[in-house]
């Protein structure tokens, strides 16, 4: 036990804490060295706190907080958003803020604290989301050309795979922070005073009326497909939860995973690719010779959803299934016989 | 255990597999012919899974997915829901789209994928709320009218009341959807272009306020009441997590599902009455002879609240609380005695 | 067991309820007078009510509910969390609404639903998170004065400490309705109808611009950091969940405890501050002499943070952790020996 020179010889209050002393050393027989994975639970260890009346300011320093692992899951997803949004935040910037200040002069750096952060939310959220999905077509892609299900996945593969709760838990938080923001929108100053503006013009222009039906329509439709798909992954993150997955027997919990999973991200991939209607051939879009940003996004999730589209279809779905079920491809047989000689 | 004739003979993938085939075949042990409600927990199942490092796609094909019940207690209530939304989609859909194309050919199609659809949500939302609570208390009237507590409910009443966890979790997950859908109103092109063609008219108009009393207050009041629904609304829901409600006591869970509950019920069928404000009255509100949906959402739990009212009145309150302590009705007793001979 | 007399004598249907009886004999042996604390858990009470089939409702009366504690540890939070409301409303009130009332004769009373209700829920929710950390720096602030932490903290410091859960999970909850209301705003008739009359004037005034480029900024940079702060409270949120707690080891929930709570209101003191902007020293702002009620709101949560920035310096932060390793101040040992002669 670690302690400071001056702590010795107050044994006065070692008597006081004595309970406290054995509970804790039955700690420490417990944890000595946290070798991998063997570390204290939480559980017990805040039932100990409870158990001799501690604050947890007042955690034993004789606890090695440092050796204990710190989400250690999560270190991969965090990583992996940061330098997303990073890109995202780079690529709108450029495009959405400093683009038209070079260009035309326009200040429009305003645009910074919530419109460029609620686009590189929502693209960081659906690239994500399709790397949740994403491991699990390269893993099916990878048994139909092994032809075989007793092969291991690739290091990579595993540690992607073992991951993918976290990164849909990230995908759905910054889902949640995307509606938000969205909502926000007609709240602040600047969208008041562009709309006083429209209306002044549109009163100078004597323009009877400003609908574009096209317009509307677009928007209808993408804010009804992002606040289904908002829903559906509040029904993903909520079964995630330990004590309701808990609840589910195998089948339901692939159910929940699985149909409701890829229905989500069909619907956001939608909700994206509605939201840019028809500015995919609107060449004001390309600034700089980049395309917009929705463009990128769709990319990842469209293909995604492709490549499982072709991986339903009957003739690939029951090799698959079969493969799964312990079948092996003859020619890859003969192989492996030979490998075990 | 089933296998595809081609997987005989790989003796040396079943060694490699050994572990794993063990404790499949304990887990077939404890399964063999999952009979009803005796299906391996989803637990169990999982631990299982991490203890051999498969991952669900490798799910073994020999647990028969199929034989597993699939949200037995949700099937009840998904119908319920799914037909309610029916309903009320096609009611309003005449009333609000197809009437004035056909009577004055107006094009307001474009109000399905949002305003449509937020008529929809929360109706069949109070509606399946007003269905939690109506059990019980047609449970209670019966046990008033049978002056005893010793007789069986009958099924359909019992079924029913086995599902109202379900029945109010669904009416939370449309509330939440409808709250987001309204939310987004002002976000919205129909929205903006509208505001700019008021604003126009009211300058050709010269007038000089637009301000009407009676429908601010009718907004503000009725927003209001609505949050507040929806925040106790999400309190209940909270509670029903599994782990949260292990840690409540009997009389803790029983404040927070009726005490909450009725609150929630009430300020939800007030937030409705009071979107509806005068509609009652205005005839150009009844368009096909029709009356406004908002009146049709209220009658269930207006019924509901109105007859629990009554049933907290002291003196049926008391004799119901005598029932439930295990009095019965002299009469009652009487014919009760003669059955028993 | 308590009985009406009228229960006496129906031996038929006791022999009907025998399993009922027994399991609630069991029942009953646990728990006798409830002595503090020794309550049955929820979760057993109601798995021996799935054990026999009955309906809440039906709960034995012979169970006493009058004798189980209702959310003990909830008491103080409510009591705190109605007080400061009650008291937030008044001084709202009677600024926004009454004063103009008073001194211009405007009736503003349309405010009281959302606008001012709206103002007492951040006030009330940033007062409770700051609540939440106090007693920490008080507690830290004894430690260091007393210089040992073989001390009891007085009585009261302990209460509070022990409600820090349930005052944080309060403050999350007024801040989700706080920021609702925030989003509902511009979806009031109220405000189209304000929005309607500024369009009008811009006209009359021939004003081509309405963009104050101060106003704009302030307004996107602090709904960004309240969006922000409700994301990082809703993390905390989660992680109180007992199922999601007892899945973090010590040093997770002490990271998200400690390092995000801090976080959060760091950021939620800021989107107050940037709400506020100038408006410290704008006169016209001290209506009635009375200051604007977010320099009230931020006093408590900005004093909490700057003694926090003195706590962390490394002179205080290294002779904290030794205090909270054992080491005792050399004067206080010498008392303290004194003390146990």
């Amino acid at each position: 036990m670690e302690r400071d020179p001056q702590d010795l010889g107050d044994d006065h209050h070692e008597e006081r804490f004595q309970l406290c002393e054995v509970e804790l050393a039955q700690l420490q027989l417990t944890q000595k060295e946290p070798e991998e994975g063997e570390v204290l639970s939480g559980l017990s260890q805040r039932r100990l706190l409870s158990a001799v009346a501690m604050e947890e300011f007042e955690f034993p320093a004789s606890i090695h907080l440092q050796k204990m692992p710190l989400f250690p899951k999560w270190h991969l997803p965090l990583k992996l958003m940061a330098v997303l949004m990073a890109v995202a935040f780079v690529y709108t910037f450029l495009r959405d803020v400093l683009q038209p200040y070079v260009s035309n002069g326009k200040n429009d750096f305003y645009k910074i604290p919530i419109l460029v952060l609620n686009k590189v939310l929502p693209w960081t959220s659906i690239t994500l989301l399709a790397l949740v999905y994403l491991p699990g077509i390269l893993a099916a892609l990878l048994q139909l050309h092994r032809g075989t299900k007793y092969s291991r996945f690739p290091v990579w593969l595993e540690n992607w795979m073992s991951v993918r709760k976290q990164l849909g838990l990230l995908a759905f938080l910054l889902a949640c922070l995307h509606a938000i923001y969205s909502l926000s929108y007609p709240m602040r100053r600047s969208y008041r005073y562009k709309l006083l503006n429209w209306a002044y013009q549109q009163v100078q222009h004597k323009k009877e009326s400003a609908w574009v039906e096209d317009d509307v329509w677009r928007m209808e439709i993408y804010i009804s497909l992002g606040i289904l798909g908002l829903g559906i992954l509040a029904l993903l993150a909520i079964s995630s939860l330990p004590s309701v997955s808990d609840t589910l027997n195998w089948r339901e919990f692939q159910c929940v995973q699985r149909t409701l999973g890829y229905t989500a991200l069909l619907l956001c991939t939608a909700h994206a690719l509605v939201y840019g209607w028809k500015k995919w051939v609107e060449l004001k879009q390309y600034v700089w010779y980049t395309p917009p940003s929705f463009i990128l996004a769709c990319f990842l999730p469209a293909m995604v959803l492709l490549v499982k589209a072709v991986l339903v279809m009957p003739c690939l779905d029951k090799r698959l299934d079969r493969i799964r079920h312990g079948w092996e491809r003859p020619s890859r047989k003969g192989r492996s016989d030979k490998d075990s000689l």
